[in-house]
C-alpha cells in the first residue's frame, strides 16, 4: 500500500551559509518511489551527494535569507518482512566488512558499557529473539515524553531517565543491540501513525536468515511501536542521530517551522 | 625511503571467541608494500574483510587458547606532501558525499561543543592554516604522559586535562578540525620515531589544493609531532579510536604482550 | 549604601507537594537587614530551617494549587572589601575543618581534572593574585549568552563551550580555584547591575590576610563582572548550583513567573 | 562485641607536600573507642581538624620523603539497629536543615536523573521499605568486580555497567535514595567480612521511627551485604566518595602500600 508523504520546513539564514539537507525518501530497491516532488527556495549553490552507505542523498545548499522546502511523495515499501524473533544471530566472523562499523560505539551509543546489562537481562536469547526482547523491554520501561530530551541526550542518559522521543528509543535499541554483538544503525524515516506527526527515527539491525545462512539482512525495528516496518519509508541511515538530520546548518540558522504528514493510501 | 615494520602481539582466549584484528599496512596507492609477512596461530576460522573507507583490511578470527601474531613488512610511503599551512579550505557545499560523515560528532569527538572555542582561538585562520594553528596549539598546551588516559577518555576530557597519548592528541585535533567545518578522521599507523615505540595514531584532514580547487585531498597531521607524514605507514582509518584498534575482542581476552619496532632503512 | 530588593515568583502545584524555597537575604554579620517583608500563599505546612553553613534559611512548604511569593527588603552590605589580588594563599595544612569540603569536587565542579590547566595557565600566581587572574581569564574568554546552558551544564561543559550565564561563570571560577587548592563555594545573591535582572550567582573563595596570617576569610568574586561585592546581598551558599536554588520542588511543579528588581538607594 | 582494627599505609612525597588523612574511627556516641593507637612518620606540620558533620577528624600533614601510617584500635559499635524495612519515610517538610544537603546531587551521585526509574521500579514502597528494596535490587543486579571501576566512575556509569566495588555500590544506593527524596550520605568505615580486606564504604539514609515520628535517624545500609551495621566502625561521612578518602594529596604522591585487617573479638 503506497504511503503519501507531505513535508515542509522553513528557516532564515542571516548571511550566506552552508546547510546540509536530507529529507527525501531514499531511492533504494526496498521502496518504490511512485511519485516525488521537491521544491526549494533559490540558492546560490545546490548539490546532491550520496548519503551514508549509499542510502538516499544529502543536499548541500548555500543560501541566504528565507529558505523554504516543500516535499511530497508517494512511495510503496516492498521490503521483506520476516518475523524478527525468528531470525538468527550472525556470527561475528561471518560479518561482511560494511557491517562491522555498526558494532562500534558512536557519539550517542556507548554500547561497550552495557555488556553486563545485556548479558544479565537478555542472557537466554540471541539473534532476532534478543532484538525482540530488547524492543519489548524498552517499550515496557520507557515513556514517550516530548520535551524531556534534547540534542545532547545520549543512550546512557535515556537508559537512566527511562523516557524520551523516537530518537532516544532508537539510540537505546541500537546500543543494546551492539552490546549484544549485533550490528545496529539509526534510520531516519517517514511512517504513518507517528504521534505527534513528525520526522521519525527507528533502528535497523543486521541478522541472518536461518534458511540461507551467511546472507545477512538489515531489519527495521521500532521500540516506540508506532511505526510498522511494512509502511516505513527510509530517508537515510547512520551510526546514530549525529549522522542523519533533515537539517544541519554550518552557521547561525533561525528555524521557523516544520510540518510532516504521512498517510496510508488505498 | 622504505620503512621497516616489525610487530607482534599475543593473547589467550579461554573459550572459542571472535576477535577482530587490524594491524597490516593498508595496500593503497599512497604507500608501496615492497614486502610483507603475516603469521598467525591456527584458528577455527579466519576471514579478511575490507576496512573502513576501503583503506586496509580487518581480519575476523575465531579461536581458542594462546594466539600469537607476527607481522613484518617493508613499505615505501609515496604520498604527496604539500605544506599543510598552504592548503585551502574546501567549502562545505563542494564536499563529496564520502567526506561528509567526517564532519559529524563521533564517540570520542564531540566537535559541536567546541565551535565558540575555535572561533575565538583560531578565528583569523582557515583551511590548512587553521589546521597548522590547531596542531601547534595542541603541541604547546599538552604534555605527552602515558598512563593518564584510558579507553574511556574523550576529546572533551583531554581538552580539559591537557595531557594524554597519541590517541588523545589525535582526538583533540579531529574534534577542533570538525568544529571548524573541516572533515577529519582518525588514522592508525606505523611511524619511526614514536617514543615509546608502539602502534601510533594521528589525524587526517580533508583540504583543498589551491591550484586545482574542488579536488580535495586527505592530509596527515600529527599533533604529537613525533611522526613525519613522509615516513608514516597507514593501517586504517575511522571516525575515532572506537573504529580502529589492532585488537577488538568479542568476549574475555587475556592480553599478554605486544612489541612494535619501526625503522627507516637505506 | 542600602540595597533595595523586590522579588516575586509564582507556581502551581497540581497536588499536595513539598517544595523548598530559599530567597531571603541571609541574616549574617556582613549585611544588615534594615527592613524585610515576606508574603507567601497559605500552605498546609511551612517551616524555616537553617541553610548550608548556617548562612541564611531554607523554607519547607507543603502546598497545593497556586502559590505566590513576594519579598521586599532593604539591606546594607557591610563586609570587608580588601583588594582580592593582594590576599595571600592559605596553606592547606592551616585550613579550618569547615573550609575543607570546599576543596573537593562537587556535582557541577570537577576540579580534579583541571590541575594541569591551572598550573600551565596560571602557574606564576598564587592566592588572591591567582583568583584575580582566573576571574579575568574567564571574563576575557567567555561570552554571556542566556539560553545556551541549562540545569545539566557542568563546569567542564562551560569550559569547553566558553559561554553561559552567571551560574556557569561561577561554576568555572569555583572549579579553577579548587584545582588551585583554594577553597571555593557557590553563592546565590541579589546584586544591582545584573542584566537581565534576575537572581544572581557568584563565587566565594577562602584566602588569607597577609597582615593576620592564619585567619582566613571568604571573599566574593564575580567572573561576569556585573556584581560589585560592595553591593551584593547574599541569600545562601553551597558546593555549587545543586545546593542553592530559590525553588526546589519534590514533585511536578508548573512554574509561572518570576521577577527580580535590585537597586541602590541613597 | 568489640571490633579490632589494624590498618597501615605508606607513600613517598618527593618534595614538601600537603596531604589530608582520614583513617581513624570516629569518636561518636554510637561507637565506643576502647583503645586506639596512631603512629605517623615525622612531619613538618600536623593538625587535626573536625571532619564533615563533625563525624571523625581529618589530619592535615605537610611532609616530605617516605611517610608511614600505622593505626590499631579496639572499638565497640553500640548503635541502634532497627529493622530498616520497618522505618518510616520522613516527609520533606519535616526534615531538619542539616539533612537537606543530602537530598541534593553531588559529584558522583546524579540523583535527579533517576526519578522516573525509582518511581517505576520501586513505586509501591516508601521509607525504609523503599531502601530495603533498593538495597536488594542492587545486590541482585550487580556483581562485585574489583578493577572494573576507578576514581572517575559515577553512579550513572555503575548503574549502566552493573558492577564495581563497595564505593560504586554505595554511590548507586545513595543516588536511588535521593531520587526517592530520602536523604543519603556516603560512609567510610571498617567492617569485618569485607573481601578482599580493605577500607570499606557503605551508605547511610535518614529515616523516621514510626513510634517517635519527627525524630529522624541515620541508618547504615550496605548494598554489597558484606558489612553488618552491628559490626561497622565509622571513619567519616560525606556527600559521596569525593568527600571521604583515607588519603588526599595536594601534589604528586607515590603510593606504596596499604593493608587493612578487621576482626571480631570475643
Amino acid at each position: 500500500m503506497p504511503i503519501k508523504i507531505e513535508a515542509s520546513f522553513a528557516f532564515t539564514l542571516e548571511r550566506p551559509t552552508d546547510v546540509l539537507l536530507q529529507f527525501e525518501a531514499a531511492a533504494i530497491p526496498e521502496q518504490a518511489i511512485i511519485e516525488r516532488h521537491t521544491r526549494m527556495s533559490d540558492a546560490e549553490h545546490c548539490a546532491w551527494v550520496p548519503a551514508q552507505d549509499d542510502i538516499g542523498e544529502r543536499i548541500w545548499v548555500r543560501a541566504q535569507g528565507d529558505f523554504e522546502v516543500e516535499y511530497t511523495a508517494l512511495v510503496r515499501p516492498q521490503r521483506q518482512l520476516p518475523d524478527i524473533a525468528g531470525l538468527a544471530r550472525m556470527e561475528p566472523h561471518h560479518m561482511p566488512g560494511e557491517a562491522v562499523q555498526y558494532l562500534f560505539d558512536s557519539r550517542y551509543c556507548q554500547a561497550d558499557k552495557f555488556q553486563p546489562f545485556v548479558n544479565s537481562e537478555f542472557g537466554g536469547t540471541e539473534g532476532g529473539a534478543r532484538i525482540a526482547a530488547i524492543r519489548d523491554w524498552i517499550a515496557d520501561h520507557f515513556s514517550y515524553e516530548p520535551g524531556t530530551s534534547d540534542s545532547r541526550t545520549t543512550a546512557l542518559d535515556s537508559f537512566v531517565e527511562r523516557r524520551g522521543i523516537c530518537r532516544d528509543y532508537a539510540h537505546v535499541l541500537v546500543t543494546l543491540a551492539r552490546a549484544s554483538t549485533i550490528p545496529a544503525r539509526f534510520v531516519a524515516c517517514y511512517a504513518p501513525g507517528v504521534e505527534p506527526p513528525d520526522f521519525h527515527a527507528i533502528a535497523e539491525v543486521f541478522l541472518d536468515d536461518p534458511e540461507t545462512p551467511g546472507g545477512g539482512m538489515w531489519q527495521l525495528v521500532d521500540a516506540t511501536k508506532m511505526a510498522d516496518p511494512a509502511d516505513t519509508v527510509k530517508i537515510g541511515v547512520g551510526r546514530d542521530a549525529a549522522d542523519v538530520s533533515f537539517l544541519t546548518s554550518f552557521g547561525p540558522n533561525n528555524f521557523r517551522r516544520s510540518s510532516v504528514n504521512v498517510t496510508r493510501t488505498d
